[in-house]
């Protein structure tokens, strides 16, 4: 968590502050703020996934205090795709604050949906825009420029301020031959650079990776020699949700092939609907069927679209998998083709997931020389390719871990960028620009705000470090009833145990454990020791010696001790 | 956990039983027993590292209750090599059962290590053989057969039963320019597949992977290159500290370089410690420093060998990249390089370490082109070959999750094994084989035992169930005193929470669960419940009910009524 400073007002000679709240090392959770003067205006609004070791948390979205305080200056929110790493976190913050939100048709149709489970005391602002469009924010401009990424009608962002041209990437990849036709407009950029860029904020995610991210088409090659080679199977196929091309391209297969698709999973359903809706998606006349459908026709003119491609328990492919979707069962005519990467930190439950689908006798596609899935972001070269158009006064790189971050700098180095011109930052650090300089001046509020259940924040450090104590050794529970007056042990201690042995059969240390537990309360009665805290930490440290020593564990102890 | 089955004698005209307890379906605890009238042998005894759900658990070895009651039948225990995926149960197993233990000298060495740290009733019988060596144990003969894999001395063992010859490969990868000069004894194999092989138990590691495993010396390759392109840096290189080759190599090319090396972190100390005594490591004179004496030498005339390559925590690197190693201080004059790939699971430690160390100012050797490690286990050409040498009559794959030995399964088929000769197993299942024919015939118990700390077995389902939910949303306890008789709440409810919310902001809602409590309690005692259970049921029902509503989370809640 960054230290706070006071928010004062703009030094004279007025500079642009340039702050990222969330999305330096660390992954998603993106949201970067610009300020002039009295203008705020904010760049994504996303969410992150819980670490490892944050127990029981559902989802992590970047703290906001800094807007909080600095409301009334806010134009607006702009978005550059419907990815949950960019968006996800507006439900929350749009409880906070209130600003108009804009985005393309497919970004705001997404975030309609997911505002839906949501109430709001004032109705969010949702505008839509297109590409090429120039929106007026304060003393911003805002333009949107074409990009290709794993989801339709993504936008890189070029934000005019009084010093200069910021350009911000959002997540991008160069795909000459896209899906739906539309090149990132690379001339655009081109333009921009021409005029002079102040600072460009660039993407980061694939920027150990050299060359080029392939053409979402290349999948489609593979798809094609996957349905021309299974014509005796049913072909059940998980991506990711929001790939609305990757949907098409099997979509079209199918079709092509001639089979029937049916979409499960609840998220898939979601998305290929507002696609369709919002034309985004084109589906030949009688192609998608009901998956409550698919016994009318033989298994191999079916195509199935799920959800599960992480291996995610309780997705449909993860029931299919256990045996417990009630509409697919997989069987030796099936094969099911994973296209998508396992994300770091989800390999084992895809190897799982794999594990129970080959169980079912069912196959699965695992040709490593065929490639099933193409990342939607950019590799080095792209990366060169957006410095080579925009060519940046400053630059920033932006979205991932330190590695990310320090490996884009290098490439901007190998540009030609000279190092003092390069700002790796962290959140909540202020980098300020005139047309001229640029350096860090200090830190705004940032971190985590850890989502629980309905709880927003309610779960911190000291919730979590219990947790983990707790999931590692389990608890003790002493409780006893004393009387202060007389000095005596009235009732118990009794112990009640969870998480650290198997208590039926470890009767002999549960007594071992009630003993030492009387022997410390006792011990403090008879020296007059009254005091809650004095003796609830003799009881806890007796026992813990003595367990850490009988059995190298160190569970939890919660001594209560009640008064009559 | 398999089934029991009642242990009765063999049948007459006596068969060969295979049973594997431990390794299928599972990745590591590789252990397999051979039966045959009134002999056993067992073949390896490792141990497994705990699955992300078995919160607070060390690690996991087999369950040998079949081994325990038939003991008098045990003629001995034949290791393959020393890693802890084939002899780390042994220091548990062998307070059970104590038949004579064999393995090679490295592999003996090292089991004496960590037997040291245990204590015997029975003085474990630990035997050194080298390959080549045959051994009698019972009516089987057991020759140790030279594999190559990432710790030397290695071996696949050769069976000679009274039914026919198992092969049972070990873990093995064929390495034509070894670092020790031993090829994989190849023609050994050759000629047992000339005089007949009954059954082929063949490791599944790789099966997924296409090819040719690397040679070992292709990371010299790569080493040479990096040290002569870093000649102004101190150099720190972190592996798998049993990859006594890898040591080797990073040896040899530090002193053709004119650099010391020195040793940091305890296990890679003990195992050169244990190399160097037993011969399998030449250090030239004066080359090994200690770590301590690394300030008196130039940086560049350094190389640090250090554990870490998992990124596990409290590892010699991982305190070196937390800046908390009291010897080593990285800085920008540092390399260090992962000679090692990620094992699933531990992406993220190895990436967070990998963010630490840049953080320091060091570089880290992150060239993807380059290979800095190879693996240790045959790819599908090296499985091909071993099927070709030894030409079974019947084959099983081994080693590896349901994926690993159905591919497995997959290449033996395309060899020209018949399915029904191919038997996909799973632990406790018991093959019966004469030397005509092989079916499956039943279990025997197999399964998983819990360590935790010095617990073996005492933590179970139950206590994995309640460090599951403890971890997700912490846990209240209810306390409370009633007079039974009276009818009458004495004292309380007293609530105690831990790992729910942060309590001092959330009093609150502290107040209302009491009052739910001390409603749900004195709705009880008004209705004359004074059965416990009725009355903990009561207080855990309402209040789950009220905090799923209000919080939508599920703490454990815990009521304790006393009597007085």
């Amino acid at each position: 968590m960054a230290k706070r400073q006071s928010n004062g007002n703009v030094s004279a000679g007025s500079k642009l502050k340039v702050m990222v709240l969330g999305g330096l090392n660390e992954v998603g959770k993106n949201i970067t703020v610009l300020e002039y003067e009295n203008d705020i205006i904010v760049v994504d609004c996303g969410l992150g996934f819980p670490d490892d070791d944050m127990l029981g948390v559902d989802l992590v979205i970047p703290d906001i205090s800094y807007l909080e305080k600095n409301k009334e200056k806010i134009r607006g929110i702009v978005l550059t795709h419907g990815h949950e790493d960019h968006i996800g976190a507006l439900p929350y913050v749009l409880q906070e604050i209130s600003p108009p939100v804009y985005g393309t048709r497919l970004t705001i149709g997404i975030l309609k949906n997911k505002l839906q489970e949501h109430s709001y005391k004032e109705k969010p602002k949702l505008h839509s825009v297109k590409a090429g469009d120039k929106i007026k924010l304060g003393c911003f401009t805002v333009e949107f420029i074409h990009v290709n990424h794993s989801i339709a009608d993504a936008c890189a962002l070029a934000i005019t301020t009084p010093v200069g041209t910021v350009v911000y990437s959002g997540d991008f990849k160069l795909d000459l031959t896209p899906i739906d036709g539309e090149i990132m407009d690379i001339t655009r950029l081109g333009e921009l650079g021409k005029q002079g860029v102040l600072l460009l904020m660039l993407e980061s995610t694939n920027a150990e990776r050299p060359g080029y991210t392939p053409s979402e088409r290349t999948v489609g090659q593979s798809l094609d020699n996957i349905f021309l080679r299974n014509s005796d199977k049913r072909i059940i196929i998980t991506t990711f949700s929001s790939n609305v091309h990757r949907v098409q391209q099997i979509i079209d297969m199918s079709h092509a092939y001639g089979r029937k698709v049916a979409i499960t999973g609840r998220s898939m359903l979601n998305v290929v609907s507002a696609a369709v809706e919002l034309g985004y998606m084109r589906v030949p006349e009688g192609t998608l069927i009901d998956i409550s459908e698919i016994k009318r026709f033989p298994p191999e003119r079916i195509t199935i679209v799920s959800t599960g491609s992480q291996g995610e328990p309780m997705s449909a492919l993860y029931r299919m998998a256990i045996s417990s979707h009630d509409k697919v069962e997989l069987g030796p005519k099936d094969l099911v083709v994973i296209s998508a990467h396992a994300i770091p930190g989800n390999e084992k439950l895809v190897g799982r997931i794999i594990n129970d689908i080959l169980k079912c006798g069912a196959s699965v596609y695992r040709d490593p020389s065929v490639e099933v899935h193409v990342s939607g972001h950019a590799c080095q070269e792209e990366l060169k390719l957006m410095i080579a158009l925009t060519r940046p006064k400053f630059f920033m790189p932006i979205h991932g871990e330190y590695r990310h971050l320090v490996k884009n700098k290098e490439i901007a180095q190998s540009m030609g960028i000279e190092d003092r011109r390069i700002f790796v930052s962290d959140i909540g650090k202020v980098l300020e620009l005139d047309g001229e300089n640029a350096r860090f001046v200090g830190t705004v509020p940032a971190g985590r705000v850890l989502v629980d259940g309905y709880g927003v924040g309610d779960v911190g450090n000291i919730v979590l470090r219990d947790r983990k104590h707790l999931s590692q050794d389990g608890l003790i529970v002493v409780v006893a009833t004393v009387d202060t007056d007389d000095l005596t042990l009235i009732s118990g201690p009794d112990i009640v145990s969870r998480g650290f042995v198997y208590v039926r059969e470890s009767e002999d240390l549960i007594e071992q454990i009630r003993v030492i537990a009387r022997d410390a309360l006792e011990d403090c009665l008879d020296n007059n020791i009254t005091d809650w805290s004095q003796l609830k930490s003799k009881v806890k440290d007796d026992l813990s010696k003595f367990l850490y020593a009988k059995t190298h564990r160190k569970p939890m102890i919660l001594p209560v001790v009640m008064n009559v």
